[in-house]
């Protein structure tokens, strides 16, 4: 399994994925789950992904080589809009999906795949886009700034008491660091490194990217002020009546 | 949907359930899903229910019918073990699953419905037992020590942190009702009334047994000092090396 999310703010975009996938249970690998597309000065991509690793991987690979193809009807870097961008992921996603749908079905794999794409052409605005396995999409809005793609439920409780567009970028990507602890101390297919990009909107470059193990010294001490934190809010909770 | 969760603790049992019910998303109602039974001095059980609710009222009733029948093959009056009582509501559910499977199945219904009961038949220790649709159960342990059936993804982060044997029941008590209420934040399908039973292990009776909407003082001001709570931890966290 896997767990990614994106949150679209004012300032900009917080992305964050794990990096745990396995087949079954018995083979347990590593592998980023953020893709970063930056080949053009005016804009900048960051893909997020989930589901089948032979689908997402050969995703990632027909997108660059659609970049470095002249020829290509439609790229990263010929796209005009956001969501253009997103119905070409999409629409790639969906003819890898099929190209080994039968087979895969019959011997009982599933094809499909989820992404979630993030980023800016300028002169317009940021904004973040959920992929459907089918092609189709959905993006944030200021009511419902974040998507999450895989294993989101642990995580959403945070997100549903701390999220709100107004947020600083770097509160944001606490609160998607907090929300990927919370997935994976209740899950153990969701895993370290935890990858966290920020975005600042206008820049169309990362701004900060990074990978966190759990013995990193800023991520440990951020999950064990949250633990003792809830902890210590937990203890002081009002009694009840008969108490 | 539904959420119900169980804890064995040392001191006893805490159960908690939500109480919304809806045939797809446009008929919504309340109906409990606690169901307590205490008609001999030496036991008591506590059963939650989950899933379709013609299944869920059915084996209630079965149960309160064998209760009181001196003819019935089993009933909860007459098991000796807390599993013997477990196997015989994990007939009754599949029994009554398997009379509507077929045409319900055709109509693109889901007769299934899954189960925790809890109690204690003395003078054995208490427990808990979560019993599949299939009829087969597993029981909580001291590593594992509670049990949830439903929408139980969102509430289990905080049980994770929180819950171990040695808690006091109305600590897990206060526990329970958070998980509840971070899964009534991010899912509308599970809502209020929350009904709580605590449990002291050996008396054979309810210890409390409360009903909470979210506008009852003493759940309200739980739910906003957690919120709170958690925002002031949540501010309080170790900024990036950058900021």
């Amino acid at each position: 399994m896997t767990y990614c999310l994106a949150i679209s703010l004012d300032a900009g975009l917080v992305l964050a994925s794990d990096s745990r996938t396995h087949g079954g249970v018995d083979y347990v690998r590593t592998h980023s789950k953020m893709h970063v597309f930056g080949t053009r000065s005016d804009r900048l991509f960051v893909l997020l992904s989930a589901g089948n690793l032979a689908t997402t991987q050969a995703v990632v690979n027909r997108i660059h080589r659609d970049i470095y193809d002249p020829d290509a009807a439609m790229s990263l870097n010929t796209c005009r809009y956001l969501f253009e961008a997103a119905d070409y992921v999409g629409e790639i996603s969906f003819q890898v999906q099929q190209r080994h749908a039968e087979v895969l079905q019959k011997s009982g794999f599933n094809p499909e795949a989820s992404f979630i794409l993030g980023g800016q052409i300028a002169p317009q605005p940021h904004g973040i886009f959920m992929l459907y396995a089918q092609g189709n999409h959905i993006c944030a809005s200021p009511e419902t700034p974040y998507l999450q793609i895989g294993e989101s439920k642990y995580g959403k409780p945070i997100l549903d008491r701390v999220i709100e567009p107004g947020l600083s970028l770097e509160d944001a990507a606490r609160c998607a660091l907090l929300s990927l602890d919370s997935t994976m101390r209740s899950n153990i297919s969701v895993g370290p490194p935890v990858e966290l990009l920020i975005y600042r909107a206008g820049t169309l470059v990362p701004s900060r990217r990074v990978s966190y193990d759990l013995t990193t010294p800023y991520y440990a001490s951020l999950r064990e002020q949250w633990h003792q934190g809830l902890n210590s809010v937990f203890k002081g909770l009002p009694a009840f009546e008969w108490e």
